[in-house]
């Protein structure tokens, strides 16, 4: 059974230009989430205590998927040992070493709720509120992707549909929660911040978009390395989105609200042409 | 009798499937105990000074628990070769090596003590009632681990039955002290810590009972393959609740109950919604 799914689901052999790519894009996302983390940590000083737990939880996403990649590229490396046929420079898979796709699940289970609590604590809404979307949206994204495993790393195309088909019943109601119920909390968020906490939900759905139509790649029969290279560039792309460029705008996000709860951390923070008028320095 | 003990505790083989599930699950140990510590790190300075020796002993255990299961992950990867055996893809014991549960034992007796020291510490009792709490509690986890150890690495089940017994014995006077002896004393903590401090002493009893279920398991003459992964996944989720999840619990208890003793640091760490009236800012 597994077996069967090491041939349907990773190619036997890349060329060289295939190898490469892969192994850059798994490279470029290790660069991007640890260096989004370093900046975040120094950056920490620079916002209101009270959004600091929101950047906190952004880090250790940055981290924990720096981790995981750092696992993976590995794995694509062991994977696929550096023969060439014949001398036509392609790359064999090695016997006996398989790529871990897992690793990508694991890091999800961990992340995707995380990025949820992110948005929930830079809205820094009351506790009652905060409590009662984070009951409710982190058990459903734990959910999503938990559902989702059994499909992948099933090699039949039925289990795939039905777990797929599961998968994206907690998906559904995240996405409730996210455009019906929160768009009342954000009448309270100050002017400045609101346009962005909205689109971010957007960028959130499309990002999250990417990983359903990786998923359902083998359903459609769309097979071969060049379909394989695709979804990993797929993957790396959408996970330096979802996680990265999401954490810089939540950044960005916080420091607007600092500036707005506090003028005298905004006149110290901003140039002097931006800087609210104070009336004791 | 080692070469006996390995036989009769360790599969000789073990499917890509099976394989894939305990490396994703020591994996997935590693990263939530190294993110867990660095969260942790990170927020110590939104904690009042009084309740950061909880927080850092629990920054210790997790990054202790964390060096561990690397060790643990190693010698797993060196104790199950990659050879396939006919083409079938499975894992085959590689000879000469065998896989290390002793790392578990070393660590438990690290952490097991600490872990009681951190619920003390976040109670922030009176020195002489902390000192009483720490002179019965932590020798009685240390003995209870060292008890154990004899009878786990023991193919015979007599041996193992008796120190199972006798590694009880502790582990019942550390109940009696947390649920008899402790629940006076949460009369004294804040109000709004009170239900999750006494909660917290079931998911201590909780996740610690994984840990006489799966050394039980040889006496019960469960044995196989997938008994010993389902033991490794036990061991490995019942390690991410004890450590991680109770240090994440510890933390939100350190915040509520800075909260509650300065509403100046409440006022700046919270909402304006949540925080309370201040006089002066």
């Amino acid at each position: 059974m597994i077996s069967n799914l090491e041939v349907l689901l990773i190619p036997e052999t890349l060329t060289s230009g295939q190898y490469a790519t892969v192994y850059n894009f798994l490279s470029l996302v290790i660069a991007a989430q640890l260096f989004t983390a370093l900046f975040l940590l120094i950056s920490l000083p620079r916002i209101l205590p009270r959004y600091r737990q929101a950047i906190t939880v952004a880090i250790v996403v940055c981290g924990i998927a720096a981790y995981h990649y750092f696992r993976i590229f590995d794995s694509f490396k062991a994977a696929f040992g550096s023969e060439s046929i014949g001398g036509t420079g392609d790359y064999v898979q090695v016997v006996g070493e398989s790529f871990n796709e897992g690793y990508r699940y694991v890091d999800w289970l961990l992340t995707v709720p995380l990025l949820l609590l992110e948005l929930i604590a830079v809205l820094a809404l009351a506790r009652k509120v905060q409590t009662g979307l984070i009951l409710r949206l982190l058990p459903a994204a734990a959910l999503m992707i938990i559902l989702g495993y059994p499909g992948e790393i099933s090699g039949d195309n039925t289990v795939r549909g039905i777990f797929g088909l599961l998968s994206t019943l907690p998906f559904l109601y995240i996405l409730y929660v996210l455009f019906v119920q929160l768009t009342k909390s954000l009448g309270n968020q100050p002017a400045s911040v609101r346009g962005t906490l909205s689109r971010l939900r957007f960028l959130l759905l499309l990002s999250w978009g990417v990983y359903p139509i990786a998923y359902l790649l083998p359903l459609l029969n769309i097979a071969g390395s060049d379909a394989w290279v695709f979804k990993q560039v797929g993957y790396s792309v959408a996970d330096i989105i979802a996680k990265a460029v999401y954490a810089l705008i939540i950044f960005y996000v916080a420091r607007l609200k600092s500036y707005d709860d506090d003028p005298d951390f905004a006149s110290r923070e901003l140039s002097t042409e931006d800087a609210p008028a104070v009336s004791s320095k």
